[in-house]
């Protein structure tokens, strides 16, 4: 099985580290998410990861070569970049027609389809598209590459809830027909929770998370009550965020099971987080 | 109370119509949601009501007085807009302090520890923030304004979970404190359909739906099960939408009570819609 290999990657700009000591496999036949705050360095490596910019230390291998100004892996990745790299006075049709010139394996059939039920109009020009279409058109763009490794980087920015239902489907759909692996980076994590099979979790250019999707969820609970209460049932625990309402307050402990009813005091509650509010609890500054 | 109310707004640009003959009333002390597919007339709705764009025919009407180049009533009204209005080359701490020969209750002191709170420092120039920050700004600049009237055109555009979990905390204390009228128009609805009163939904330009937000969603009920058996219950019914999956299928069914589940026949369930599949149902195109 083919399979992307980042090894120690760092990458620094300045006296800051926007990337520190990173390692990751990503396997094709797998969808993986991204996942980590804003400036946590989830753009920084999908820009090292497709050759976009170098590395301070560390290197990315696909099936063991370096990707490093190496023409023929590159053409198997494929990564919709947040920023526009394209010319705005290209039309939307132009760019599925001249893809297949990097990426041999490009369906513009299926491009052309995905224009269609997004009602994108081929013929406009990249400059004139609103903040969703540009969205749109970078997504169609890679996910019809035919490339083995496609990378979504905020694939939902501005995309309103039809077409964010329309997009998941196709990402499932397209996943199951060409096994591609899929790494989506995304800030709407609840939405997209059911897409993953494995998270990447960065925190301020750390790695701190390379997990089962649902065991990661499953490695922390809520838990809710009085104040006195709670702080009684969480001391000596790992704590990931602790929050006061008036005299209630809420936790979110890491690691352990999670008790059961009958093994709590009374008036408190417990409760397994979504995939999003752990990620908030793992993330939070300070 | 103070009250706005908004007539007949028309707006036509060249043969289409953006906005088409909408009337709907908005009152300090409440939070609504103004939801619809990009491109339904959410922003042009927002320009008309801020005077940045004049309708075709209809008129905004703030305590009985048209608000078209109407100063005192303008100085009530705060609209965050989606496109960049100011100077890039402005800091943010300058537009803070400017902002009161406009919105003369500016709260300077309220905007500076907005801006805290989200880690936007100051004194960065507005055409050197990311997406995220660019977003944020525009909603500190909008809530400190101290205007009865307060208008948030996609706050969420580009932020992190944890700034938008942020975010709905502070549009809360704000409400709370100041009980300004808030107008939020978002994609993400189900996260914040917690905050909206009510809602009203756009729809090719139309209002289809003002209305109490939780009398809304109970206003429509899925029904999953066998096709052949879905499709016997449903007939007769209106149905918003209908998707088959193999021999499964969903739809979503308007008006009328839920069924109990004992009225129902074998294998067929029914629930109640969250606020955005409801949305996608009723805003769903052909």
């Amino acid at each position: 099985m083919s399979m992307m290999e980042i090894r120690s990657l760092t990458k620094r700009y300045g006296s800051k580290t926007a990337l520190d000591d990173v390692s990751l496999k990503i396997a094709k036949g797998s969808i993986y998410g991204l996942l980590g705050r804003n400036g946590a360095g989830k753009t920084t490596l999908v820009s090292l990861i497709s050759n976009r910019d170098f590395p301070t230390s560390g290197e990315v291998l696909l099936d063991g070569a370096n990707v490093k100004e190496n023409d023929r892996a590159l053409k198997n990745i494929c990564c919709m970049g947040a920023e526009q790299l394209l010319p705005g006075y290209m039309r939307v049709k132009d760019v599925i027609s001249s893809m297949r010139y990097f990426y041999k394996n490009t369906d513009a059939e299926y491009a052309n389809a995905l224009c269609e039920k997004f009602g994108l109009d081929p013929k406009k020009r990249l400059s004139r598209l609103s903040t969703g279409y540009r969205t749109i058109a970078k997504v169609i763009f890679a996910m019809s590459s035919g490339a083995d490794y496609i990378i979504l980087d905020e694939p939902t920015l501005g995309l309103d809830a039809n077409h964010r239902e329309l997009l998941y489907k196709l990402i499932i759909e397209r996943f199951n027909e060409t096994e591609a692996a899929f790494v989506i980076s995304t800030h709407l994590i609840d939405e997209c929770a059911g897409l993953f099979e494995r998270v990447f979790v960065l925190r301020e250019g750390r790695l701190i998370a390379d997990e089962d999707s649902d065991a990661l969820r499953r490695s922390a609970y809520l838990v809710e009550g009085k104040t006195a209460e709670v702080d009684s049932f969480i001391a000596g625990k790992k704590v990931l965020t602790r929050s006061e309402v008036g005299s209630f307050c809420s936790a979110c402990v890491s690691g352990g099971d999670v008790p059961s009813p009958d093994a709590l005091p009374d008036g408190l509650e417990v409760s397994q987080p979504t995939l999003q509010q752990l990620l908030i609890a793992m993330t939070e500054e300070g």
